[in-house]
């Protein structure tokens, strides 16, 4: 049996616990100010080739995201977003609930097109009544998004452009980052710093037990970022706890942080997944995704045979006959997990 | 060199590590759902004899007190609670943030005074202006205070009494739990389960690397609690990482849950703590506090020397000469600490 | 010069204003305990034939929408409306920053169509992520639409049976609620309060200064209305300003409320503008609307002249030679200004 | 029977209204672009002598009081005032509701005490776990206070330093301004404007039908006011009718803003009725208001003979023999009414 139900059915990597476990009788300060979440903040800064960027650990991602586009939008403003986003579907309203709406535009495959966010954007200046709307103030992007494609880095540069010229922030959800690091041809971490405003290294899908790294590359967050926190009871008191994971995840395993090779290896399992489930058993994929997220079209007589060997989960009907499926691998998936997936006659 | 500036300074009690540890390779669900979680639920119903009770796990206080303040007042309603409340002063406005009143009444070594409480009500409800103001939804008090002191039972009793009297919930927060449950000659859990409405067990200041459980000892929680908890941002995807530790938290060991153990060893120390500071350096208490916390006026021309032996936290100004402190074991404080700390001549 | 901007653009229609100078001399209780707004309720609810229905008096439209959306909500609910609605797009987020995400569906000709919401709602419920996701707890419709156009009876109906089925609350902003009743051929004031669970009757739109009347047509408002509408800055302290003019738009004049003779006058006022425009003038509607509302492709080369004549607003370009424009007539538009404009060769 | 109950008890001052029906056939544009609020904009920026002022006209006390605090208020901080403040106790929760927290320090008859203002502040600045609490923002003050109080033009101007020294904005609520002008010897409306960062000039209170007028004397209003105010749902479509009752209020009579006779009229007949209470009734004082609300300390065995020539509020108990009411005078109180009054052996 092989678990690919979802990227945070697992504990944490064995380097982040075993670092958790060896830092575990020092004493630290709090909030923030403990030596691990330094060390961990010097380490992201030079992964990210960004010296002056101002970095927070929270602990989950729909609690990063409502908490950090609530501090950065003023209170008139929404964020634009694809359909699709997590924030607009899957966070049960969280960022409504601090007071902000959530604008959303067509998804195309999870992403947002640039030609259109630019035409929604010429609409909307060009409007007589724009007082009376919500203004646009951020755009939020998922990298890799919920079905688990990429923008390129040229998409980005473009996404980049638009926001400048009007004035918007760009938000970078990074939920599996490690992941969508592992897949892009182009997109690095220095890039993505150089082209958001804002953006989150996730933790919690990607090796850590909780945990994301929220990171503003220019040094430019709003004064008292910690009061706003607490406000959003996002604050740890015992800080520590996502600082020694951070920094077990960056720490340079040959010469990179373990943070890429978690995504890598992820990443290499979902492709052997892919040639198994495309090449031998002849599903064809939903979405042409190439990172940790795979989704095929399952005839509906195959899925109980199938559901004896894997865990996954049911993504929407195709048809009568065909149903999604989403196979989620992780930094957890093991090479010989896959490799007997593929010996049996499944 | 002693650590005495707070009780979330430390990494995690060992047997909550080690569970972590030996738990990490297995798989489950997510959002709640997953089988330590369950396993702890349990075992928290067990020691709490509240068979019927509902548990959910938060990672942080501040997070579990806006949460669940917010989830089980109706829009209109207040929270009633001593000034020094942590609610009151120190969560940076988070209750606040999610649209509720704090109204703060006197507070008598942090507590509330019953017969205050029972005269602000009464005021209240003959007040002709009553629906233009802020309506009483909520009791809030912590057990122990900010201040370390302790309600008794006939004192929650009372309380409670007033409560069901004027239709309001009594939420008890326990961050500290474990502590006062340790120091108090007639409160147990299955007592405040009894009494309160709902409460949180505190697990980032008793033993555990964050996590908090709230209880619902009468099982009548709000319906859609897990929306409810996600739009406030608080719903953790990888739940298990606090199920496991409260797992841990609650398995006994010489009959009775690790929990109580934890809490025992800090008071214990504590009062030897006490002793030495009292009988041996004179120093006055600034409050008498039964529990972790412990508070001393110290001559201004100690605290230098002080420090060099002991890391604690300036409370408060007393008169030009003298200042309190704050001194806080906790599970991580040793006998070994305590008994060095005597024999310096400090 | 004929003034077709808006209907917000006048003063009251004379029979409001008497009547506020005869009463102006009166003393009463005031927070809508005022004889006038008493009056003006007996009214109301003669005339929805809805003997039990509970009626608020608030200010304005943008105030009643958030205030009773928010009222009547869960917290962890959301509204579902047509992407084009009021709440939707032009009230600057109002709804959202009660903390409530406002779910947009697509609009036809400004409507919601049944089948849609209905295929929404069955998705939601199939979903397995439900309790991720805001759940639905009301629809939302304008009667006119924002586009002057109007649900059939049948229509109604049915989205009472799709709110019933799914325990919706079915909300209808009446804020040109008197042009729509006169222009519909079968859905009356009886009939709005058979179908709806609230709704409001417009007052500035309609022949009031200020003022809009909310209506709970079963007498079913959720407990402690004048402690939440206060709470949302709704309250008006001298509350008879809203009642007496109410009164006024209700009392009957040739046998039925002044409030539907005012809808009447300004449909068939506009419906003389159609005539004029379309067969007079060759213009084609944009919108096919029997109500106030009225929307025409004017060729780009006629707006100039167009605008020495008549003001009115420019909707949205057609195509590189025409432009949508909306004209709208009110209870102050005479029938003399659009015979005026019938004699003149523009 | 002479109505003493309250100041919004009756219509508008025959001014207001006569220039409600004077242009009422008029043509304007809406949301505060009409010309009747620019020239009333004007007139109160030349009583003001501010000409930078900008000015917005909103609906009501509690809606002005929510919405301005929250525009001008970052997210993370709160609002100081004396406990006795109406936005502390009567307002619902409407600041809270907004997310901001309300700071009550004591009050001395209805004032804030600068002395206690500045050691709550330095207390605050010097607080090493300032960062976790709620940042001061505003001072927040009544003139009149709710017990018809005045601060002098020193204590303003003290209030005024404290305020610059700490960054704080300095607000006033005016909901009852034209008494306290009236009435203060030292107070005028230029000096308000001078020392404060923000005020109202309140309309419902003092003449008008609606409406109160929020001025920031230096034009430093934060951006985006139109969108911000809609969002609150606190912006007018017919913004005229405010508009137009403040061009009355401000229109001068013999020299003067109408709005000041009115407040001078109301005190003028203020201190008559206190003569009769203190000299020929023998009844104490319960506060000594100097402005139109009066309070005094009733025999209980007086009250019902009272109750029959005059309509009054009872305010609070006194001892078990004596009950302390409010009797308050308006711009509809006539000499006539309070001499009548005299003629009665009550």
């Amino acid at each position: 049996m092989i678990h690919l139900e979802s990227d945070y059915n697992n504990g944490a990597h064995e380097a982040v616990l075993r670092h958790l476990v060896e830092t575990n009788e020092e004493r630290t300060q709090s909030y923030g100010d403990d030596c691990f979440s330094e060390q961990a903040r010097a380490m992201i800064r030079e992964a990210c080739e960004a010296p002056d960027a101002q970095i927070w650990f929270l602990a989950g991602g729909t609690q990063t995201n409502a908490t950090i586009i609530d501090c950065v939008l003023q209170p008139y403003e929404g964020v634009l977003c694809a359909e699709t986003a997590h924030i607009n579907v899957h966070e049960a309203g969280a960022v409504e609930f601090t007071g902000h709406k959530v604008i959303a535009l067509p998804a195309h495959e999870g992403k947002l097109a640039v030609g259109e966010l630019r035409a929604w954007l010429t609409a909307y200046y060009a409007d007589d009544t724009a007082e009376h709307m919500v203004r646009p103030g951020m755009v939020y992007i998922t990298f890799p998004t919920e079905l688990g494609t990429l923008y390129t880095a040229d998409e980005l540069m473009a996404l980049h452009e638009v926001c400048k010229q009007y004035g918007l922030l760009l938000y970078v959800d990074g939920a599996r980052l490690a992941y969508g690091l592992a897949a892009s041809p182009d997109v690095t971490l220095p890039l993505l710093a150089q082209l958001s405003d804002v953006f989150y290294i996730g933790g919690t899908k990607c090796g850590a037990l909780c945990g994301e790294a929220v990171v503003f590359p220019n040094g430019d967050a709003p004064i008292h970022m910690l009061s706003r926190i607490k406000r959003h009871g996002a604050l740890l008191a015992k800080s520590r706890v996502v600082g020694v994971q951070f920094e077990a995840l960056f720490t340079k395993v040959n010469g990179e942080p373990l943070y890429m090779a978690i995504g890598r290896q992820a990443v290499t399992l979902a492709m052997q997944l892919r040639s198994l489930f495309v090449e031998r058993m002849g599903y064809q994929p939903f979405i042409d995704s190439p990172t940790n997220q795979q989704f095929y079209i399952i005839p509906n007589d195959n899925l109980e045979r199938l559901r004896k060997s894997i865990g996954f989960e049911v993504w929407c009907p195709v048809d009568e006959c065909h149903t999604a499926c989403r196979f989620v691998t992780s930094w957890a998936t093991t090479e010989e997990e896959i490799e007997n997936l593929g010996l049996k006659a499944f």
